[in-house]
């Protein structure tokens, strides 16, 4: 490697390197693709499937809950139909932003009314980099990707288990999974929303590793929790359970509508936008049966299937304008909204960058209040990929620096400067450059502006292959959070008898 | 290959041949990222550039021209000094749109007010393939990109010249590039505006492949123009010329000052708005100094130097900005605004991809009424790139379909299969899908949805490999227009008595 590459690198890695935590703040309105007229009729016709169809709840409990709140069950059919004024008025009860916060107490995110979270990929079970292919994940590449986000100053909070750690009992990986969130890193993390006991876990964890009670933790939240609702009108009952038991602790919620136009959903944006404004608004009611005030995020995902084989597509126009719609609905109900960065691309390419940035620019434009997957997806969602981590680092960086707008001032103009240039001059050894030049612009992460010779001298590295490179570089200098030794052990001892419980109960 | 890849390719090709022509517009608001005092600020600032130091402007005509528009000038030092007012009066008779036409009269593109025109790279001397590499342009080159440009639905303008052709003599391969565009597309073409000659010659052959007089190309343009000024505050002999040329005759220009935040320009954003406004306003005054009404359009290309190796970065979050708030001085000015489709990537990568995607989104959500280099440009404007062509389209294709926002209506909605399909089934086979699902979504030009399995099948080509095909399948596909046969061979002799004049003036 040539001196200036090794310079290169250096500053990469001094790049992702901690830097001030930043409250993200948009600095645009929204762009806002419906019309009053189209967003009343997408509410009404959503209170009508609500009213009409209604949903199948598979949790009893959830059942009985809803029963209580006066809404009508059919116990054997496990059908659950939703008064119109009913809803609107639990929806109503939900605060317009949502926090969470790490155990350190300054990693504080806010979501809702102009501030966004980034969050990275969740929930992957294959893995790939450009070295070792496409592979199941492990527990290695789950920690990983932990450490990537921990890392970064740009994803505020952990996890979603990036990739699913295959060399793990599937039955305990969760709990290996919520120590490693807990050991990696001080930013606030996302347990599993799938049944009772995971949430349970989750929240005696958070109890020891925030040294806190429950009362304190339900009194300024620390999970934000992403789940979803099995599209069209079906909500599981471990996902119900998960939820029941964030909801009653007052923790953030999204449970998403996987709104699959042609699919899951008509084949129409129209389609999607309703089916999936009638779960989030049957999903919301239920958190706030529960627990009412309870921070609740509308969730949307609206992607269309290729009608020719029935696979699902991301980041199409569909996608961008189905993410900005589904902005403007979330703020009809005056709720935070969730996004993505997704792609359908089977490599870190041209094809996924430029579908993750259709994901991106929707959700930017449209004001997202959180980004799930911000950062790793590939295929669709079945592969975490090192290289497209590193890309979206550097995708997300520079939508952040163009969400942070340069001043307009008559020193940054410099009109003395331009005297003394006059015509035909260069301004590189102004004052007014010299001044300003070393944090002028954006530095990237990943993208390379050197001349052709210069970059083919290097190799001809194309953007992935840079990914890697720097993917490494962030992997060797990864250090670890101090946390208390004692903390650290009482978190190792629970997960060790939740682990002997969990095999006794199965053996 | 399989079957199903034969089909795929065919439906390729399919997609990209002739369709109905279209005209372009805007569905959504513009991001306007200047307050309405930032906007008074910069343009007091470009007033005080423009009186207090002027521009060099080095042709005598010009400068003539000029003086009798009421400027003071010194002709020893070729500076002009633009008071204020005047230059306001004069840029107040430019119109807000601005058209041109092909010769195929269906074919009249309009650019402002809410219409935008899309054209391909033009003038990079470099041309890259993944078979050949990187190279010199040819003639051969050259037609090709105007074989792609003729057959897409997209590109509305013809031409730039795309590559140079380097193995045609430098004097009068101008002549060859003109004959091109008027043999290989009815579309509208754009000449060269370098040189008093170049521009006659364009006169000359557009009244033969028009069969119109001046006077009719006059009272109907047919040509845009896209040249530049010499930042910081230049404008060349050679290229006034061809201003005043095009200017007489009332075709659309825009001279765009290349606004290198931090070279041409200072290392502010906020300081190359007010170099570009300068410039802009001189340039515009001067066309309307020579024929008071003439379109002009405003021309960005803010951009900004790497500031540690001085290269210059496209794409980059600055120049998001840039371009948005370009459109919105632009609009302050009542006249329709050029932006760019660009990156600074040395690969048709995922570098290019998201580079690209930063300058476009900046110019659809800056309502851009034209967009230059909008396919094919690699390497900062250095290389036209084979692949990046093809990737290109496939951006503005998803760019155009996210600008024609679907219906949001009860018929759409198809509350009825809702009730159909119940909670947990699925559309696939709905009437409300089968009515809608050939037709419901955007169709991929490069893009590859299939899963992993299918993909490797294939050969896990990438993004740019497959557009590597598609290129060739639309090359090979490439009919050229009816073309009336009196008319080509007066083109033909026109070009080449020209050739042997230009020799023997040169011998």
């Amino acid at each position: 490697m040539t001196e200036s590459g090794r310079r290169k690198r250096n500053r990469t890695v001094a790049q992702v390197s901690p830097r001030p935590w930043r409250d993200l703040r948009y600095a645009y309105a929204a762009i806002e693709p419906l019309s009053a007229d189209e967003v009343a009729l997408i509410h009404r016709s959503a209170l009508t499937v609500l009213e009409d169809i209604g949903m199948r709840i598979q949790s009893g409990e959830a059942r009985s809950l809803l029963r209580d709140a006066g809404f009508r069950v059919d116990e054997a059919a496990e059908q659950v139909w939703f008064d119109g004024d009913r809803v609107m008025e639990l929806v109503a009860l939900a605060p317009a932003t949502a926090t969470v916060r790490g155990r350190d107490p300054a990693k504080r995110v806010t979501m809702g009314e102009g501030h966004f979270a980034l969050t990275a990929v969740g929930g992957p079970p294959f893995v790939s980099d450009l070295e070792k292919g496409r592979r199941y994940g492990s527990f290695e590449d789950q920690t990983n990707f932990l450490k990537l986000t921990a890392q970064s100053d740009l994803l505020q909070i952990m996890g979603g288990t990036s990739v699913e750690a295959h060399d793990l009992p599937p039955e305990t990986r969760y709990l290996d999974y919520y120590l490693a969130c807990c050991t990696l890193s001080d930013k606030p993390w996302k347990p599993l929303t799938i049944g009772r006991h995971r949430a349970r876990d989750a929240i005696e964890m958070a109890k020891i590793w925030y040294g806190e009670t429950e009362d304190q933790l339900a009194a300024d939240p620390v999970f934000f929790l992403n789940t979803n609702s099995n599209t069209p009108l079906v909500l599981d009952s471990e996902i119900a359970q998960g939820v029941i038991e964030f909801a009653r602790l007052g923790q953030p919620i999204t449970v998403t509508p996987f709104a699959l136009a042609g699919a899951m959903a008509p084949a129409t944006v129209a389609g999607a936008l309703v089916m999936q404004t009638a779960e989030t608004l049957a999903s919301c009611a239920l958190v706030q049966a529960i627990r009412p005030g309870a921070p609740y995020i509308y969730g949307s995902f609206i992607c269309n299937a290729d009608m020719r084989t029935g696979s699902p597509a991301f980041g199409t126009p569909e996608y961008t304008f189905g993410a900005q719609a589904s902005g403007q609905m979330a703020r009809f109900y005056g709720l935070p909204w969730r996004s993505s960065n997704v792609n359908a691309s089977n490599a870190p390419d041209a094809q996924a960058a430029y579908e993750s940035m259709m994901s991106l620019w929707g959700a930017m434009t449209g004001r997202a209040s959180v980004f799930n997957h911000g950062a790793g997806w590939l295929e669709g969602g079945l592969v975490g990929s090192y290289e497209k981590f590193i890309l979206d680092l550097e995708m997300l960086g520079m939508m952040v620096a163009w969400q942070t707008p340069p001043a307009i001032t008559e020193a940054e103009i410099g009109l003395q400067s331009m005297r003394e240039v006059g015509a035909g001059g260069h301004f590189f050894g102004t004052d007014h450059t010299m001044e300003r030049y070393k944090t002028a612009f954006y530095a990237p992460l990943v993208s390379d502006w050197s001349n052709f010779e210069n970059w083919s001298e290097r190799g001809s590295l194309d953007a992935a292959q840079r990914a890697s490179k720097i993917c490494k570089d962030m992997l060797g200098a990864y250090q670890p959070p101090t946390l208390d030794p004692a903390t650290r052990e009482a978190l190792e001892d629970y997960v060790a008898r939740r682990k002997r419980e969990i095999q006794s109960a199965r053996g």
